[in-house]
């Protein structure tokens, strides 16, 4: 188990929903900010690993277990630590708490080393993991089995300027926005996620329109992000009805 | 001149473009989470005039001048006051300072207080205004001439779950990725505002979609958001193009 890292924060207004939650996308980009200051304290932040090794941090799978969302106006920790690796993925833990210690949300997240200039994967390297003291294993995290849609119903929606990060490439967070955006207000209002999987297959760097797929199954929906015809990325989300 | 209240933060990675620059709309919004700070400092925060009044505060119009837009990990300072209040609308200045106390932005933001209940305008409540000791004026804030568009470009953009706030409202700031949005790539990547006015005439409350146009006039570009057939807010942004 590796070295903890953790970030008080309140949640601003511009950080929730209609439902005075925060949105969960904001809660991710906020994850990655403080794994950031992590990286940044153990000497090996992206800007470093950038320089040095030509590597970027690229993320290929969350899965998030929600036992509330944050609210508006409350004050939360972020606390993370960098739990194991394998000869390719590295996996990093969140949890989020409450002013009382109770867990919120459990974020594990797991990352593959990319080298910028072929877009090629690299092996895990020693020396970028070594400051995080996480255990190096064989075992390799399996995410679920993400089911062909055939049924499924289709939202186009625009790729837009602020959908980029710095990098160039479509912001991790924005497909989850995607994702939601094939659901309806009312559902929305109505249900919250207990539990997210969501893997990214293929980065979007182009202009354009992406088909939002959506197909439920009681009350779980599976949906596929499409960008010229290819599956850039999945998702499968099992709902609670909100307390009336 | 009213109390002066400031904020310093460093931007983060998820607060900026695909030309490392802060995000409009993000920094909008970072503005008035900083200027509920100081209404809370001063003992009239939204929450009480919300249950003492019955009010909200409605931004109507931004008038901003950009010299240079915060840049990624920069550490920046919002400063903040009231200047003067008229019979219906206060005046608030924001000043964004680089950490050597250049003058990166100027926004200037125009409030109203509506009844809650009704949606009415009311007229300004000096209880409510006395402690940010700005000054009492009979001058009231000319916006520019906003032509009628005649040649425009539309672009059809979805309404989303996540463009509403906590209020029920799409957010301020949403409306200005919306003007952002008739922009092509290619010409946002080139260019960055030098002076943008925009003002809110209509709060949009439903689903669907909305029309954003835009029309240019040499560097200048005049935009209008059309939602069921009405102009709900409208704009004028003079551009620069960047250094190469």
């Amino acid at each position: 188990m590796g070295k903890k890292y953790s970030v008080s924060l309140r949640v601003p207004f511009y950080d929730v929903d209609l439902n005075q939650n925060m949105k969960l996308s904001h809660l991710l980009a906020r994850c990655l900010y403080v794994s950031g200051l992590q990286s940044k304290e153990l000497g090996v932040s992206d800007q470093i690993i950038f320089a040095d090794y030509h590597l970027v941090w690229v993320i290929t799978d969350y899965d998030i277990t929600i036992n509330r969302l944050p609210h508006y106006d409350e004050e939360i920790t972020i606390e993370t630590q960098a739990l194991s690796y394998n000869h390719y993925f590295c996996y990093r833990q969140f949890k989020i708490l409450d002013q009382d210690s109770n867990l919120l949300l459990t974020i594990m997240g797991s990352f593959v080393l990319i080298d910028y200039r072929t877009r090629k994967l690299s092996s895990v390297v020693d020396e970028i993991v070594a400051p995080y003291e996480s255990e190096r294993t064989k075992k390799r995290f399996k995410g679920p089995k993400y089911p062909k849609l055939d049924e499924s119903i289709e939202t186009q929606l625009p790729i837009t300027f602020f959908d980029y990060d710095l990098n160039g490439h479509v912001t991790n967070s924005q497909y989850l926005n995607w994702v939601y955006d094939s659901l309806s207000f009312e559902f929305l209002k109505e249900h919250t996620p207990k539990q997210i999987n969501l893997r990214f297959l293929k980065e979007i760097t182009g202009e354009g329109a992406i088909s939002s797929k959506v197909q439920f199954n009681d009350n779980t929906s599976y949906h596929e992000i499409q960008y010229h015809d290819a599956v850039h990325a999945q998702a499968i989300i099992e709902w609670r009805k909100n307390d009336l």
